[in-house]
């Protein structure tokens, strides 16, 4: 092979890898769109299909063409990550970033049930693949949106820290208190463990009733719970909508920092920097 | 017939439909608000006619009065959907309106239960023609506020569908790992639909306790379920509430800044500077 | 009696009716303050022994001296009440203020069950006579609070009306939802009327469980309502936030009006006034 | 002993106390980290222990070797403790604080359970010490955070007291309305005290389902009774938002005007005015 017939072939290469990276990647041209709706609705489809063949009812009716449908997805779905693999310039990265491991581990479990039987429902990790659906969208804003969220997650992650802390203590400690009053009498008390499963049911305010206190002591201090976890969910929804209210009006501050002393956070209206009086712009 | 004669009728016609128009579609008027109120009443009582015709115990005993004052309503309500097409100058606007679909859709099951049985329930739909309620009570406030929540919705749809996503994609996880985890010991969870439908009654703090995991790993990973939706509700909440007081913000205080002392934080309303005293423009 | 013992007895009553009225109706003595704290126990015993009497095993048990107990109550109510009618120049208008007619409730069962048996339970409205704790604590701040919460509720009150509304025709339309899918098959949705029950149960996110669905359809369904009732729950919330935002900021604004314009809602840090401009003060 | 040789040795004791009270009391050197660490996890160890010897099934198996482990652990603490005392120079001081209470309280049930049986358990207040965990993290920043939410919550007490003292009523006089409903037909509400405690679960949206009403009258009062809970909990997320927004706005704000042109809202540690950029002050 000449030296131009490689170079040619590279190209050819080259502009392979450019359209499908267009089409596989991107969503800004028709074929894009189309190839991420088609993707969507076969994500869909087969997480449906793994759902509806976990229904005994279901399974032993159409267990067959649910299997072979099931292998369909997870042949078209491989073929779609070798294209991710050489589409990009480096698939490397792509294979090690969060989506590029979520493509792999959805198609993994069907391959892996051959060896290891009941292994295949795995495959509802594909349902991670949805969050594709912000890029048909619009991926900017959403991403945007998300990033906001996270951001003011973020930055009030160690309030909410402080809070879950005071949450476990206060479960374990209540808890302790009704396996200490009831592990004799309640069935549903004999263990710490299970007691403080019955807290944290409690005190977030799930109340499943499975387990439940018998005694009058013991209904009185799950009642205090009740009230405390009931009124203490203002805490956390306190925390976050100061953050995001903050976040939010930092957007009416602007990026521009003084030209004299360099000291950022200015108000969008400012004329002048607060710190050493010098005129911005 | 004349010119003349189809002139007057004509005439006469239209103040028919101007008064008719007076007393159903609006609430100015004396006879107007007597009219609604009239109407809300009979949509009530029907509503309860047909609640309580699908009590047993009420339809062995009164089943055939109550059936006879549910086609009275039927009929009044009839009448006076034909009374609301003759009013209006353009009948087929009104029929496609969203109350000419409800008030149709409200007279129909009736009438469709001397084919299909059972359909009479269908009725209930008639429940949302209360919503004419806030005409009674001022519908220009009640429409104000109702469309700037709606319109803080809107304007946090994207952050929500970012939420409501996160959380579908937890629900489809968690009940898949109960599933694993339960399937072959509690009748619960014998299939993934069943398991994301307790995943979302757990995530969600409802928690109705008709399924509940036994084992030790299947309660430890619903406590984490629990205590992640009693905390992430807060995330909505200040979302919304983030909106609504921007909304608020926004109705109350111009962006313009005083042209003399260049303040800022003006009223809306406001003529003069609160600072300085100068006119703004 | 000549004119003068008439002053003197007069004047006598006056000053026992001060002194009353100084002990039972404030709280800034001594002994004004010690009458409210031993008020206070008395109420709270009071109401704890007809609750202890409704227990079977201790009424079975304590019967008798519980019931001899209660009587001491009320007759020292009894007296109370009429002790704050002799204390207070308008009698009348003391009997039909809230708090009397209160006071007169909270007695009046005990003497009632000696010709109906069972009213007695009723003496628990005396409870309400607990609000009185404020005076103690400080009146003044708690009635302060307590009317910021109420005006902010208000001031909010039709954007609350609409969400009620909202939540009404939701739970109404779903409940015969379900009432159609599982009548026939599931005795907990027996009636209209109890799936709406049900309805409530469910997107209030209470979740008993003594109704649950049991098709597919129907916990579909149930999820949809869940999930709504969930997230929905930040509508009032943010509201509620805006309103007490708004009322607290409020306070930053001043009580003056312009000496010119006599326009009100001035900022604290107004000069000017926003309207005419001339100067404030 | 020579006065020499005194001062010899309280100079190494000193030298001793202040080693330990840098390794112990302190997370700013290496060593001090790393005894914060290994205690977190001895910490949680020991917790753990004891609630796997709660477990019938772990007990009957590993119950010696855990009873032995939880005793390694109780000579650990109780040195330690001994080493805290010493390591301060008013040791009463440090055992009369929050931590010297919750170490010493930590150790003694174990020693307690040699007399009686069963105390052992209480060690879980052991929990209580992994709150030390906010010093490894940055005990400043932490603990700023902690003192922020207290203080948010401090200065709305009197709110919420308002707002508990109303959900209290409610609770009371709801769960004395079903008392008299139900008692005689539903064995769950046999007694004011078990009526009060359904009313608390079912306000709070906890909602076991252990005790529910059958009767159509008690299905509308519990089903109004919910809807009041799940809209109030807006009052007191309102509440702490508005104290937490505040909170927030108090440290970034100064409440200075500029003595120029008199403009508002600087930050605290601003200079210059940024309208004007005349020097503030």
């Amino acid at each position: 092979m000449s030296e131009q017939e490689k170079n040619s072939q590279k190209t050819k290469f080259q502009s392979f890898q450019e359209k499908t990276h267009e089409i596989i990647f991107e969503a800004d041209t028709y074929y894009g769109k189309l190839f991420d709706v088609v993707l969507l609705i076969m994500i869909l489809s087969s997480v449906l299909v793994v759902m509806m063949d976990s229904v005994p009812r279901l399974h032993d009716k159409y267990g067959i063409i649910l299997y072979r449908i099931e292998w369909f997805f997870t042949i078209l779905f491989s073929v779609e990550y070798i294209m991710r693999l050489l589409a990009v310039h480096k698939p490397i990265h792509y294979a090690r970033s969060f989506f590029g491991i979520v493509d792999i581990l959805s198609v993994l479990p069907t391959f892996l049930s051959l060896f290891i039987t009941g292994t295949q429902v795995l495959v509802v990790i594909r349902a991670l693949r949805l969050m594709r659906i912000f890029r048909i969208m619009g991926l900017y804003r959403f991403v945007n949106d998300s990033s906001k969220i996270l951001s003011a997650l973020r930055s009030s992650s160690r309030k909410i820290i402080v809070f879950l802390t005071f949450i476990l203590l206060v479960v374990t400690i209540l808890g302790t208190m009704l396996y200490l009053l009831e592990s004799s009498i309640n069935e549903g008390f004999n263990s710490i463990p299970k007691s403080v499963y019955w807290a944290i049911v409690t005190v977030t305010t799930v109340g499943y009733g499975d387990i439940a206190p018998v005694t009058g002591t013991g209904q009185f201090l799950a009642a205090l719970a009740m009230i405390l976890g009931y009124a203490v969910i203002a805490v956390p929804t306190g925390i976050i909508s100061t953050e995001m209210f903050r976040e939010n009006k930092n957007l009416k501050q602007s990026q521009t920092s003084c030209p004299n002393c360099g000291c950022e956070g200015h108000y969008r209206s400012a004329v002048h920097c607060y710190k050493c009086g010098s005129p911005l712009h």
